[in-house]
């Protein structure tokens, strides 16, 4: 069943009459057609019973036939009411719109306005939850293009690896690592992160020109893009021999990610898989270091639903992907995070991302 | 006078109790802090007659105080109802709230079906406009910063002209521009684009393993930040000696680009300026072809407010900053776009991008 039709089916199902899609991210999910229209309307209309339709700029109209979408599609260009050519396409299936479901959590309350000036009496409704639920549990074809996204991930903290040398700049290695990418003809998920030293002690460290020197411990936070679909790993390596300081930073994370990782499997509540690594960094001594939730979900959107933190109840399903990325920032001694990519198998875990966990630790030259 | 103050006067002459600032772009403007909240909830609420304050992720609390913001900084985390956090910081100031301004084009409805859990019987009004208003006209040091970051971007094209060769790939040349570029400090403002060929003749190619060959147009379009303002230029090169055919397409798009650009004064319609430069094309032969707007506002976001298309009849201002980007995209031919940022003086125009427009020609080594 294409996704399209799950649409539809849940329109009857709850008896709403339309669905109008927005994020440019579920565009992408349900048609193929991936499209940035800044602020432009870009949606797709489904229907409980008539033909969907997209709506897109109008140069983008053979783009998203070429994309596969295979129903109508109307453009709209920069000196016309799109809203008005969407209502009228709307209005030529001649069906009745008592409902329509919007996605709240994108939806601005001026698009909101629009819609109600043509609608008046319709009552909008939620669609993000059905949404995130179609897309928490990945396909097959999914999961393969998630493989190949968390492969060349490990491959661009290989490049990272072998770019470090004393004196070079966090924006010089990171600019090699993202050249390295685009040369394999993928792009980044979210600006690269290289930081050397002290500077990655911040979870919001920014890549500068700080230059890497012997003993610094060094912290790669990358993914790219595959096919539509995100990948994001982090390793920290030492640049030279570490201290015993350092290393004990490292191993509490490493534990706290492996202890994580080990509790995967369907019916564990997200919160759990928190309190479990953070269990295991506080016993080492650092709990108060570790300042961020344990992970995010991941899929065509680098962070999607869920939010795996220590107040989320929902249990975990098979099919789910998402990251388990548990971090130490010690301003005086290190930081450190390790993150990895999960897939929830029938009985476990298996970890898409694959670059050694031992410390690293490269030979300056 | 600051800009808290001016949404603070505007408040007072509209009797609006509060405005709700949430686009990360105007947190930024009214506070000098930068920050990518991705799904958590970042503002600035602006009393009409009590203490501002804003709320953003907890670990960013520092920063925000650090880039300058001196009023009451709330932090919250994943586990807490960020929501709950903002109303309780609200109501100890002890105002009514009968009427709150909210960015009616960014804040979307879950966000404001959450503030009317709050605030059932408040109204919420739009502050859209207000805002556009006072970002459209540029300070003097907002200028400055504008005039480095089209500088930068002049350099980059060189950078990008002096990379071209026989069989180089586009993203090869796009790659290296992006690194010459990190090692001055700055990021660009959007993904580069370097279109070779035909490739250029979609105005929505991307660039790939296309290889750059003798006889080529090479379209470069690409932007830096700086300070946290935006450049956007594009220019075409030709890679060796080009054809009579393409020479005319080229001078067509110069001569509109340049037509408009000595339109632009104070008082004149966006609209006529994009007229300008369309008659221009069309006079050449090939109005068939620009099939997009004539421009787009500039400043701490790449595209802002206004968008200069043929049907915006709002007069152009003193301090003003825009694109001018007239292109003809001929799938046979060539596509050429020629791209220059440009401020509105008294009298006239600052062109702020100043790579030459007469046609280059790379020589190939």
């Amino acid at each position: 069943m294409n996704k399209v039709q799950i649409i539809q089916n849940y329109l009857q199902e709850k008896n709403i009459d339309a669905a109008f899609i927005t994020t440019p991210d579920n565009v992408f999910y349900l048609s193929g057609f991936s499209s940035d229209p800044h602020e432009r309307l870009l949606g797709v209309m489904v229907f409980k019973n008539a033909e969907p339709f997209m709506i897109c700029p109008k140069m983008e109209v053979p783009d998203a036939k070429a994309a596969g979408w295979s129903f109508e599609t109307v453009g709209h260009d920069d000196t016309e009411n799109a809203w008005e050519i969407f209502h009228n396409t709307a209005k030529a299936r001649n069906v009745q719109l008592n409902s329509i479901a919007i996605e709240k959590t994108h939806l601005t309350v001026e698009r909101l306005e629009a819609l109600q000036a043509f609608y008046p009496t319709t009552k909008f409704v939620g669609l993000d939850e059905q949404l995130n639920n179609m897309r928490l549990v990945k396909s097959e074809d999914e999961l393969e293009k998630l493989r190949v996204a968390a492969k060349l991930a490990d491959y661009a903290i290989e490049v990272g690896c072998n770019e470090l040398a004393e004196g070079k700049t966090e924006i010089e290695v990171l600019s090699a690592i993202e050249s390295a990418m685009k040369a394999k003809g993928v792009y980044m998920s979210f600006d690269t992160m290289v930081l050397t030293g002290l500077n990655a002690a911040s979870p919001h460290g920014t890549p500068g020109t700080q230059k890497i020197q012997k003993g610094d411990l060094v912290l790669f936070d990358l993914g790219v893009v595959y096919e539509g679909y995100c990948s994001d790993i982090t390793r920290t390596v030492a640049f030279g021999e570490p201290s015993e300081a350092q290393k004990a930073v490292y191993e509490a994370v490493k534990k706290a990610n492996e202890a994580a990782i080990a509790a995967v499997k369907p019916g564990v509540p997200a919160m759990d898989l928190d309190k479990i690594a953070r269990d295991a960094i506080s016993e080492a001594g650092y709990g108060e270091y570790f300042t961020h939730r344990l992970g995010h979900g991941l899929g065509i959107s680098v962070h999607e639903f869920p939010s795996v933190h220590g107040a989320n109840e929902m249990t975990i399903k098979e099919g789910m992907v998402f990251t388990i990325e548990p971090g130490i920032y010690k301003g005086d001694t290190a930081g450190v995070r390790i993150e990895d990519d999960v897939y929830v198998t029938a009985n476990g875990v298996e970890v898409l991302t694959s670059f050694p966990k031992e410390l690293q630790i490269i030979e300056p030259k």
